[in-house]
């Protein structure tokens, strides 16, 4: 027999386990995704043709929903609840969670549309916006045009439109709940949950797009309601309730999930500024020039180089590619970059910390591990 | 003993059975109407003492919905849903569905929010409307008054904060249905027709706002969409689902509903002409200057004399009292008004005889035939 040096020998299992938790957790994220999908395309189906019984316009609204919904996006809240029903014990093949998956997608088709309604944002999951395709239809139908009058017109229903379409996702994320073949008394605790949310996310964004910059002292607070609540715990804790999980199963998810959601939001921070645009579909340097009040930005301008560097670029959309160059290069050499990402590191550890505390089945635990890792580690 | 005339007699007793039977009717909407009053300023309450942590524009937003859901209204679908859980067997006091009858309110608040917005109404309910709030607290915002990017800013967050408002209504109507201390299974089936009602008010929302004036040959299946589905048939499934209602039951109902819903839209087409100022609140001759097609319009403009009339009104805003008085003169002369009163008093007629053969406790179907008086008789 040929002696092995135990320390080797635990780090090679320890890496072979990694790397087949790994593979299990992205072959269960693929399953989801197929799930999801193919309920989403489905259903969507059968609501688009509804929608053709009530004319035209309806079609075209009904219609942006289902191809923003069906253009994709990580899936990643699907994807936290299919985990969390696993981990809490949840039977039954995933399908069983896609309309719940499918309702959450479509609560984020909702915010979406609102939000770049809000933001004048034109391009959305590599397409048009929903606003953007509202405009096709309702900006530029009138028949006087040129008129101030009339582009007003178009304007003020692409505008309505726009709000509409998000408010038929969101009454579509209910009857999408409402599809789920499980216990009503499970589906009624997640329902709560997605009702929080809900409010949560709205709050936030009140924060985000109605308070002055100046006031934003509480702009980490608005921060939390909108990626924290929504984003990670309302997921996992909607997941848990359809498995049934009791009280103290969901209070030690929720220890789990909010550093977790911090984390996450932390990480969509640096790839707002640091990120590879090839590899995040977003330009570099984008939260920069939206002013976007990130973390990153917050700890930098305590530097007075940073700050400086800051101040020709936030906030405005036409700011050159040097001085957008220079001023990330600022918030690296401020040291802002390195303290965030021990921030996330910390972070992911606690959560992982939490996570062994938790109640869970052993095949839940590990897919949750991996999912700490995707998360806060990801790349777009 | 004195003879009676027992033709004399019966009316005497009939009339006396009327006279009872309404004011049980009027008494049972008494109380559905304090206990929703109840219900929404405690639970609302709660709600804007959380947003208010999260900091001062927040809680102008939640205070906003807070204020118009108070304001009042007629709580006639929460009725219509207490109604229907009465009339179906539902057992317990009337606050038993205060949180669904509540809900309705609540989301009745979201559409206005969104509506008042679209259609530029500043006036709701004898106060301002959520965008007249919101412009009141955002618009005039600015640091830089009377900048053209300024105000535009304000305007643009004001918007924002309308639209959010009506978001946030719409998350805590389905929070409070979750309050519901009724069995998940029928909670679950009330919300599923929550659902759908949302779905088909926003659809028919899209034809109102979105639909050209040219193309709306289908503009009455808008209406029926937004007041027929939302406003009759949505609060009767919902109490009968509470109630635990079978589905031929269910069906029967919606036999009452839908001869109901449309006698009680073209109600309110006749007091939107005709209706007075004074009693309405609203405008005389307002749907009018509006340009809203109603059922009126639609069967006055085939009338030469009408139609001239009448272009001299439609969708003008600032029409004259003078014109104003002719269009609605046109209209009568016409035949239009007769002709609606004759189809309300028509479609009534279905709805009580629907009503007859639905299988309900007796008090409930008093109190249902009360309502279609009450809904199709009134004078605001």
């Amino acid at each position: 027999m040929v002696p092995v040096n135990p320390a080797f020998s635990a780090t090679r299992d320890d890496s072979d386990d990694r790397a087949r938790d790994r593979r299990t957790f992205e072959s269960f994220v693929a399953d989801v995704r197929v799930c999801v999908d193919a309920w989403l395309a489905s259903w969507l189906d059968v609501r688009v043709s509804e929608a053709r019984r009530r004319g035209p316009d309806v079609t075209v609204v009904a219609d942006a929903v289902r191809q923003l919904v069906l253009r994709g996006g990580k899936r990643m809240r699907a994807v936290l609840l299919a985990v969390a029903y696993r981990a809490s014990g949840g039977e039954g093949a995933l399908d069983v969670v896609a309309p719940a998956g499918a309702a959450l997608e479509l609560l984020q088709a909702y915010l979406l549309a609102h939000d770049d309604w809000m933001d004048g944002d034109d391009v959305r999951r590599g397409g048009p916006s929903v606003p953007a395709m509202m405009r096709a239809r309702f900006g530029g139908e009138s028949l006087e045009r040129g008129s101030r009058s009339s582009t007003t017109r178009g304007q003020h229903r692409s505008d309505a439109a726009s709000v509409l379409a998000g408010d038929l996702a969101a009454a579509w994320a209910l009857g999408s709940m409402l599809e789920l073949t499980i216990a009503p008394a499970r589906v009624a605790l997640a329902l709560k949950e997605l009702g929080r949310v809900e409010a949560d996310v709205v709050q936030g964004q009140v924060v985000d797009v109605c308070t002055a910059s100046a006031d934003r002292a509480d702009v980490e607070a608005g921060y939390a309601l909108k990626t924290g609540s929504y984003t990670v715990r309302g997921p996992i804790v909607m997941g848990a309730r359809l498995a049934g999980a009791s009280d103290p199963q969901i209070e030690s998810l929720i220890a789990f999930a909010e550093p977790l959601g911090v984390a996450f939001q932390l990480r969509d921070d640096v790839l707002g500024t640091f990120g590879d645009a090839t590899v995040t579909g977003k330009p570099s340097g984008g939260d920069l020039k939206k002013g976007k009040r990130t973390a990153l930005v917050v700890d930098a301008v305590r530097d007075p180089r940073a700050r400086e560097l800051l101040s020709r670029v936030m906030g405005r959309a036409d700011a050159n590619d040097s001085d957008t160059a220079a001023a990330i290069a600022g918030i690296e050499e401020s040291g802002a970059r390195a303290r965030v990402e021990e921030r996330i590191a910390s972070l992911a550890g606690r959560a992982l910390r939490e996570l062994e505390r938790a109640r869970l089945t052993p095949a839940g635990r590990s897919l949750f591990a991996e999912a700490v890792v995707a998360l806060t580690e990801r790349d777009r």
